[in-house]
């Protein structure tokens, strides 16, 4: 009987989310612990399939990480990074084509599939759905990475009312060339293109912390510029934020950076008072 | 973080419910306890609004009771009732649709309304929704009493995907006359009529009992047969258990005889593991 | 033969009206004698009837008049009024509602549906179709007594192209409590939101009066404010004639007040040269 | 007063008409008088254009007759006829076509378009839309003389929504050769093809009459059978009874013999208890 | 395997224009040689059924010529013509009528459907597809000579996602009197009132020469004003340039004066690089 | 002026087939030199975007063939195969997946894409497209390699309208577990299931021999079976030959063997009378 009341309870929290969610398009970028820990992929498959149910369309977009490098290294190559960005030669291209197309994604779609509604996986290349040009960075050449110039969304719309489409962070450029781009990056480029509600970051952290260490629940863009001038937004975060401002910018009107090592963050993030992370509002 | 954890489980417990329910129309008899008590009101209003949120079609029918008697007591008349059904003259007539639809129907549309998503009120007589014979009963004249012949869900179509039909039951003859008509009958045909997933009366009562007085979570027609003819089932339950033997063998293939006296029983039935009250299929 | 000949004149004036109004959504106050006496009962729903076939979208909007009262006096209660409202305490509510609503209502529908066509009885509650705030009046405390201030026409376009709307004159306020409104002022709202082509008022007099006391067929609204400035008008038909320039300022092209102490005056109104009643236009 | 009690009368009247035919289609053999005399012309035009807005679907089909020998003899040939058939050489063809199409036609769809809706008009060669067989005829060569083996209803159906098609009696056969074909055959064939709820012959008769030189309002098709074996219909009538019972085999409900010299025929047909002519049911 | 690489190479030189053009509308004024010639008669239609089933919308408008001269001199009339335009009788235009919409437009017809997909004929009276005004001649009376003042275009596009129209160039004015148009004026209108990408004017002359004699491949609407000022547009082709230059004004954005002596002129103007004949683009 | 003959008559001999195969589907398995070759894949992608702009439907599958064992080796693996099936552990199958979808799918939805139509690449593991169960093979386990039990064609249709469809044959089975599946397998399947009007089998012979040596343009079935039985038909072919009778069993009406080692291969098949290769049929 008290089980049945603290159930009906929590339900019950659950129902001004969903009411404000419905119909509403969410955008996930997947990656971190969540991604490689098993425990932490079940149940950020089932968070996602949860929202597809009580009506909100998601969008997961994921990058590679860890696993594009082992593969780069058991092929005999080195990694190599500059700004934060992976150096991509033609043959690094491939690999990463390979491991973020025909690895990564697949495992994901087929997670997804297992908890019960259909997921179906797209690369940015799919119906040029990413259009990049090759990112300039000062000096150093970068080889094949690009940065979005615009999102042809057309290809999630055909599929948005019966899967959960799940997108590898590649583009082409306007000559059909292949280019390895930011997840971060092409998650906010295409919740701003979906006129998504909310974009959600999984990242290894707690969230955004404030001059003493806490964590803060919700701040907006002006808080975050005054952070990051003090410095107190540590370097590490320093992509993940402007990419959401830059969303933010584009109109996307909450950004979440989530710690996807708690399970069930995106469910606690969605349908609960509790919100676990930063919320980052204009 | 032990509530958090407690939140996602007692969510994830939902999904399974969520899934086999979603874009299925189930319709709920109101009544008892769970419309006279206000914190149930309250309750049996919030779990209809979230049952809509997550996809379920609800469809809301009532009756009304111990209001009607108490109108007809002050207008001076005099409640009779043969063989469970209420004696229906000309005069009560009148008393049963101004309190059906003008007081119960109403109060009902505006308790939903005010959890956020909208009701709309139909009496059966609406776009001849019930149509009705009279009710022949050996030997006694029940006056205005009905029963269903036919039903005309096009109203219900029309309205069911932007709102929750909350329907009193009354109902028509071929020559326009209105009839009281007993409103498990009435949930039991619009299941039929609709193709329902689920029938589910709110009573006053744990469920059906078996020969121990133990409460029976899960009974077959064939049971409730048996038990019918060993007289374990209570007079009181008979009508309730006709209609919803009626239902089932009309293809309704779930019919719920639900404790109105819990808060939330519905959300219960529906969402939990738990299971409040005895369900009965084919 | 003859009589041929006359019935092809008279179908043959028809013709530019239904032409006229074909798709055309016309809003009628239903009420005084037209709603009392049995044979003006009739015909009214025999128009109402014929508009519909002939491709016009009639909605009904009525009020209660003498029966809330005989039902106020018949429970104990005595009627009071303060500049033309009803004082509506919160036991009044309750009856006006049960009347209107339960009673009225489902007697237009009933009415309707016998001559063969399918209506369906809205309250002003039912999908929050009719908001209102409390009516300030001056000193006085009119109780349950609302002003429209929005009208959310959802409800009536998901019926309408099935079925034909009959709405009580009641509304809620944002906190979900109901009001007693004047049916005049609903009408003239419905037909704004709709974009009515025609709305038309049936009363128990001949029209609008000039100051000869000749009936006059058609107003501008300049000439009714002169004839409100000198006094032609008599204070009863004041209100209706607020409400008719209300909803001319609100875009309605064509406003009638019209004889329902006529037969067929709807019918004879809205298809013949004759004209019963006057019209007001901008 | 009087005059608008008759008004409302016969509106009335023919209420239950418009309900029986609303959304029907209804295909007019156009011909005899009711094509020539300019009063007619009006009146049937008229009709053509109520019976549309009160919403029902005409189809006029139409063929030539005096016409065509007034401008066979101008461009100095002979009209010869066989067993009721115009027999057609390759010249005698061009002119038919030139004057049931570019004459006849036309002149019909000027003539409702003035009457305020829009007509198409149509040859049975537009999109195939009559298919013929060269008809035989025992020892003589009719020529260009078909008989209707299909009817391709797509382009009458595209139309249908938005104009009110006018066809002119002709027809194409496998290889594309146009051919002279009986109006009242393609009337019929129509009729058949669209489902069309009555098919009304507009000629110079009264319509079919009884032994004793009565005229017979409604007949069955066995009536017509003994009427024809009793010598009783005059030959001039039996290619038509002919069409008619054909029509009514393929699935016509009602087919009526129409005195097209009256005024209004048509209307007074469709919407009035008068009934004019002889209808002829299964 | 010679002729296999020649086949493919012409093929893939069609594909850039089957995208170009695809779901594109295209008008073709028919006319000249293509008209009489029996064999490009053929190739005409060919031509029109092979840009249909690669994904274009063709409309083909068409006049008269010869044939209406050759019944007017066998009726006994005197053909006569004022400023290039037929000077037309009551008399006449029934004549013209009669050749274009019950001879020429019906052959037309049959031709294309002969080749495999369905035409469907129509008049510029047809639901009142060219509306005009009688054309004003300085100091001559030209009859019914109407010019073109508005496209109704809702026939034509009824009829498009099924048929190919083919339009004969009539028109009707306010009153409802049919007119004699020019047709090239009615494809020019048809044209821009469509939004058609190509406006193609079949011709018996090679294309708009330059100075040198020599046949200009393509040019501006700047470069036709500077040929026609220096008189190198001969007097023949003005009234086709006028109306070439007003449909470019009117938006339609190419259109061109095509050879229609040469076999499968349009496919070849359409499809390949050749080009044949003088394109105008604003 | 020659060259222009020419092309206008090569054009003409495609209408034919232009039209059989309009607004159909044909399913092209890809692989052998076409997709090897450079100007093979070239001229293979401009076949199939142009198969789309005439308004087929194509839908491309690929397998992997030599890259798989390439990057087999260079990962230190060694392919082993059992009576054609490649035996697939559970390494063999990351690589297998890494290379068909992260690198063969993504390189043929590029070539397209450049070609000017979009492509949009899936896995046979996108939305459960593939199911399949493990592939018995007496005696031998093959690992992960499966055989198709159904094919969820929803994706593909949510696509087609707007994208070509490029399939890599991987299956899923009841479980999630991913396995490798026989290209031509996949490509049969999912033309029984589209509803295909034609299967086409890219491969590196001319086509199906006959006795002598000959290439047989078209045989039956049962020619097909007799052929199998002198052992006419090599073993290399078998398979594909067991593909091709398994999709006409299940109602592909033709399946054609084609000749991929000629430019063009796919267009002059599809529209020239030439054919190359062999089509069978029912």
């Amino acid at each position: 009987m008290e089980a049945a009341l603290e159930k009906s309870r929590i339900l019950m929290e659950a129902l001004p989310y969903i009411k404000r969610y419905h119909g509403r398009t969410v955008v996930v970028k997947y990656g971190g612990a969540a991604m490689e820990d098993p425990a932490l992929r079940e149940s950020f498959a089932s968070d996602i399939v949860l929202m597809r149910y009580v009506g909100i369309n998601p969008i997961v977009v994921h990058g590679g990480g860890p696993r594009i490098s082992a593969m780069t290294a058991r092929l005999g190559g080195r990694p190599s990074f500059h700004g934060g960005y992976r150096i991509t030669t033609a043959e690094d291209l491939e690999i990463v084509r390979m491991v973020l197309v025909g690895v990564i994604n697949k495992d994901i779609v087929g997670l997804v599939n297992r908890h019960g509604t259909l997921a179906a996986g797209l690369s940015g290349e799919d119906g040029n759905l990413i259009r990049v040009r090759k990112r300039e960075a000062d000096g150093a050449d970068l080889g094949f990475v690009g940065e979005v110039t615009q999102v042809n969304a057309a290809i999630l719309t055909d599929l948005l009312s019966d899967f959960i489409p799940v997108v590898a962070s590649l583009g082409v450029d306007a000559g059909g060339q292949t280019y390895n781009v930011n997840a971060d990056e092409v998650a906010a480029a295409i919740a701003e293109a979906v006129g998504a509600d909310k974009l959600v970051f999984l990242t290894d952290v707690a969230g955004i912390m404030g001059p003493a260490g806490e964590l803060l629940r919700q701040v907006s863009t002006a808080d975050v510029a005054g952070l990051r001038e003090s410095g107190t937004i540590l370097s590490g975060m320093l992509p993940k934020v402007s990419s959401a401002l830059g969303a933010i910018k584009g109109g996307v009107p909450r950004v979440t950076i989530l710690d996807g090592r708690l399970e069930h963050a995106v469910l606690l993030e969605i349908f609960t008072d509790e919100g676990v992370g930063t919320m980052v509002t204009a």
